[in-house]
């Protein structure tokens, strides 16, 4: 009983800590200044827009959520309705805070870029860090609090899970909803902005002349910052509920092995808050190579916090289930640290400038925006190989220390890094609204090419969050798959289910199951094409009406498209939102009521599974795809193969474009696309 | 034992009749008058360039395949090195027929076009039936004749199903690299002629200036009708064969029900002989709908086939096994044939000009390339779900109606439809050549009105007829993977192996299986790109050092792009054909030394599971999503959104040529990629 008052009291004060930590650079982030006149009023209109697009974001979310809120307190009773309740605001928390905090450390990078590279470095990574640090903290509290105060109420494990499972779920619910309808805002910006103001009239990216270049940043912010927050959110949470469940389902010793994975992630969080101090731009003033630095020192400190907390908890020999030490355990969490990163490496590979694929896709460029294209979905195919290799031998390994909880143990462990990952790319949104800023506010070049610098690298680190996630999200619904196989045994003890693969039933659901990724992602993307196309009509709506505009004697009217955008995008979201949730309980009842219970369990399996085998490889290779084509485009840029209006570049464009909801939208969306199945499927066994 | 020699004798009768009737066509069409003297010269350069081609692929295939037949002989004995060989030669043939048929047919379809729609139609769909009708007799005499061979020899029957196994191996294999250097060959002439002649030199297609020219129509030869044609040969082979081996492992009450499905072959083929008959133009003069009117009646007279044959072997009441009688195994039979019915017309759906999916990608078009391949992607995306709808209830019912022998009954009834579905398909690149003769020799445009009329139909009959052949693949290797479980059982009966999703062996196989159809279509993509880039430069070192080539005053070198072509692709084939052969082996041979043989097994169950989920939805978006943009550009030239030559045309044809590798080259070869998995899976097994 000792060790658990520990144990909870260490996760508490890590949570607590990380939040102090996030405040603490918040103040100091928000006392630089903010720059010249001009800049503060063009920073007030993105942010104003930000702000009014969010909250009426939340407003249509919390209609659906509403609704589901009660529909749960009417089947399963107040905690799971209660937990809903609280994931869903403690993930929109989330979400608005990192848009908050973007949205007004854009225009100070900008400012410090006026001073050099190392200074703007210093305020985007620490904006990015405030970020990291609330989500993962709330993340932490949110499932330690509703840990302890059921554990003082006395409630029983089974209550408890089930709470915790419904926290889950509702943070992955805002999750998709903000990833669906932020990245259908900012790409359907983006490439509206792009297709009339580059291509049609030629003026220059981030121009104050495009009518809807203030809708553009504002969609870094809400998509990028504000989805991507709630996105990890989501990811940290469900991965953490997973390996308690596990430890309640499959070793069920004590509750030690249930406080374990909170004290680790705990531990880990401690160690990233110190690795952010070494990000710092070395001699040769490579900025990848100074957030790198802080990863890696991060992974070494987290692994000796693991080491240290585990041999405090358990040592390393006495055996805590089957064959299990605390030794093992140890194994298993490093496992998971290796992991993200040999996946952030391998995501490096394929979206970096420096390296053979990117540079494929830009030579590519030369004949065409056709082979373009071509050489840039090839690409995407290739880049899902070697994670695959990489998820199915952490598996193996995790396995092969401690059993499934050893999976789970690793899921927790990747995800426990989520704090100083979060800080690298959120980082990437507040260049990119720096650079806008210097251009709007016509500042010297000199300081667009400290922001560009800075941004080049955004790519990279965005694909590489989306990698992490979306592998983390592998192992997650792998724990959630088992959770379910687990659960059928416990509520329906007489039932036996046949999961093996030559079962028609299961094949039934694994087929209708790989499917639906595809549909949410056509989905996803047709709306995409349709935002952008409306934005491209409002845009030369401006361009034919407002006279003055390209002479620049009269403003556009930024606040149309923002409008436009939002209204569109929150349309949009709902439908492919809710698939994930429909799917599971239509095949369930279709199944069921032709051809019995048993059945129907199988195939919802099935679907369980193949949703996470389609659904893995389309995100990897969207997220993987849209980076290398966005940094073709870049590469290009930087004077390869013709340089800026060369045809390659007019070609890279085009790739670039299509790259934009690959990567943006449908892409990261599917990481909590696959949780919501799992978690649905859970929630239904216990209301059955 | 009498009704067994009456079955034999039957399915006996259908090949040669189906072999003779082929003939009988291909001497009436070879009488016909092959045109003027040009369009005879460009028809000879055609051939001579596909049969020179086709020669150095058996050629090189051959090397492969002598290695392999003599592994197969060191390992598994002699009469599994000569089903190999067996059927490696009948693929051959099968490829080879088709293309000579076609290379001769496509110049008398222009001289018959020159006298109006109908007579062109009826040459270029007879062409197709010979090609269709001498595909399917060979795939069942072939297997036929290994059955009444082996049965007078006295052979066991599991001898007989590994003689069977090779046959099925040797036609996969001849097939997968026929379409993957095929594809290559062809897509990267299209490619590469299409960029340098329309792009850059501003000349229309099939321009007897574009040095790339003939190969572009050698490609068509060689890719969609050799190609295919070993495809569709292989397809029915391997679910006949898969089958015959599911009726002795799991009901193995008499050798009647191993007939069965080769008798039920035999009397669809004859059902589809007199349905070729009724394709006749109407007076709409709508093309494809006299094309669906010989479908629609081969599946009529099928239908009758089957109920006549089944009444005749087993009446209708008689329980067979377990509580199927007559009557299950006629229903499980139709169930095949009216899943092809839905497969083609949701295939139409979403590659024909007449409806929305084609119509909105030509509306993206307007604004530009990245707008087009985005919808072009999000339709692709989309194409996966109703098929998978089918497969999956088509699965259900017929196991419903007859267990895992149902689903194999309804595969082989799909495929028994293969000739006149083979003579819908082969019609199209007959008529795609006719046009490019039509062109090259200055024929009047009403005769390039006639067959651009009845080429505009043949994108949706190749899509149709990939659709059809990947349909049918889900449930060949579902039939395959429960030969894979059942003969583990036989082999290793004191085993037990764990099939169960949540076997992390199973899922480590299953996420490795659903990459390499990625890095296999990756592969191939990139090989289109190149063979593309090469041709690109070689056309415009044509076009700068052959002066008169612009003005009709000197000849372009065309031999030389076929020569550059053939050298790519057949180099260019190996490595990705082999993909498939090599996964099951070494993922068995690491998981075995690693974690023994029980776990490897589990984990090569998940590969072949997991190759082919990520394999079928891949192929059907893919071959979907191309034929769509192809259609997309034909809706726009036929004066849509500004027609040809409109900023909306240009787009479209940068979404043609990205789908081109897409539905020719990656997308149909995924089908043999899928069962070589399941046979080197099962051949290892024999073999261990």
């Amino acid at each position: 009983m000792n060790t658990e008052y520990i144990g909870l009291g260490l996760a508490w004060a890590s949570g607590i800590i990380a939040l102090l930590y996030s405040a603490t650079i918040a103040k100091k982030i928000l006392s630089l200044s903010s720059g010249t006149l001009e800049m503060q009023r063009i920073a007030q209109a993105i942010q104003e827009g930000a702000q009014a697009y969010l909250k009426r974001q939340f407003l249509t979310i919390s209609f659906v959520g509403v609704i589901l809120a009660v529909m749960l307190y009417g089947s399963l009773g107040s905690h799971v309705s209660l937990g809903f309740i609280l994931g869903a605001i403690l993930s929109g928390v989330s979400g608005y805070a990192g848009m908050s905090v973007s949205v007004r450390a854009n225009v100070r990078t900008t400012e410090a870029a006026r001073s050099g590279l190392a200074q703007g470095l210093a305020v985007a990574f620490q904006a990015g860090a405030i970020t990291g640090f609330l989500v993962v903290g709330l993340g932490l509290l949110g499932v330690v609090s509703i840990f302890t105060f059921l554990t003082i109420m006395e409630g029983t494990e089974r209550f408890l899970l089930e709470t915790l499972i419904a926290f889950g779920f509702g943070a992955s619910l805002i999750s998709i909803f903000s990833r669906v309808a932020g990245g259908i805002f900012t790409k359907g910006a983006d490439v509206g902005a792009d297709l009339v103001g580059k291509i049609e009239q030629g003026i220059p990216e981030d121009d104050p002349r495009n009518p809807a270049v203030i809708a553009d940043n504002v969609g870094d912010n809400v998509g990028d910052c504000a989805g991507m927050s709630a996105d990890i959110f989501e990811t940290y949470v469900v991965t953490l509920v997973a390996a308690l469940q596990i430890a309640f389902l499959t070793v069920n010793t004590s509750r030690e092995l249930m406080i374990y994975p909170m004290v680790v992630s705990g531990v880990c969080m401690l160690g990233c808050i110190l690795g952010t101090f070494s990000v710092r731009l070395g001699k040769k003033k490579n900025v990848m190579n100074a957030l790198y630095k802080g990863l890696g020192t991060s992974i070494v400190l987290s692994i000796v916090g693991l080491v240290y907390v585990t041999w405090m908890f358990f040592g390393f020999d006495q055996i805590l289930y089957d064959k299990v030490t605390g030794l093992s355990l140890v194994l298993s969490g490093t496992v998971g640290m290796v992991s993200t990163a040999i996946l952030v490496w391998i995501t490096e590979f394929y979206t970096s400038t420096s390296h053979r694929p990117v540079q494929q896709i830009a030579r590519a460029s030369v004949t065409g925006a056709a082979t373009n294209v071509i050489c840039g979905l090839a690409v995407s195919m290739e880049a899902c190989f070697f994670p695959a290799v990489v998820v199915c031998s952490g598996i193996l390994c995790a396995y092969t220390c401690a059993g499934l909880f050893g999976i789970a143990l690793a899921g927790s462990s990747m995800l426990a890094l989520g704090g100083i990952i979060i800080a690298i790319d959120a980082y990437g949104p507040v260049t990119d609204n720096a650079g806008g800023i210097a251009e709007m506010a016509g500042l010297p070049p000199e300081v667009r090419e400290v922001t560009d610098a800075l941004d080049a690298v955004g790519n990279t680190t965005k694909a590489v969050t989306k990698g992490y996630a979306i592998g983390s999200a592998a192992l997650a619904s792998l724990i959630l798959f088992s959770a379910y196989t687990q659960e059928l045994k416990h509520f329906f003890p007489n039932l036996s289910i046949d999961f093996s693969l030559n079962n028609p039933f299961l094949m039934t659901g694994l087929f209708l199951g790989g499917a639906v990724p595809y549909v949410f992602s056509s989905m996803s993307m047709k709306a995409v094409g349709k935002a952008g196309a409306a934005i491209v009509v409002e845009v030369r709506r401006q361009f034919s009406e407002i006279r003055g505009i390209m002479d620049g004697s009269q403003t556009p009217e930024y606040g149309k498209a923002v409008d436009i955008l939002t209204k569109f995008s929150l349309k949009a979201m709902i439908l492919p939102s809710l698939l994930p949730v429909v799917l599971p309980l239509g095949v369930y009842s279709v199944i069921a009521s032709g051809f019995g219970q048993i059945q129907a369990f199988s195939a919802l399996g099935g679907v369980l599974m193949g949703t996470m085998i389609t659904g893995l490889f389309l995100a990897i290779s969207m997220t993987s795809g849209g980076g290398a084509w966005d940094n073709a485009k870049k590469y290009i840029e930087a004077g390869h193969f013709g340089g800026k209006g060369s045809s390659a570049h007019q070609a890279a464009v085009v790739g670039d474009t299509v790259g934009d909801p690959y990567k943006d939208t449908a892409g990261p969306a599917l990481n909590p696309f696959i949780k919501i199945v799992n978690l649905v499927a859970l929630m239904l066994l216990a209301f059955l």
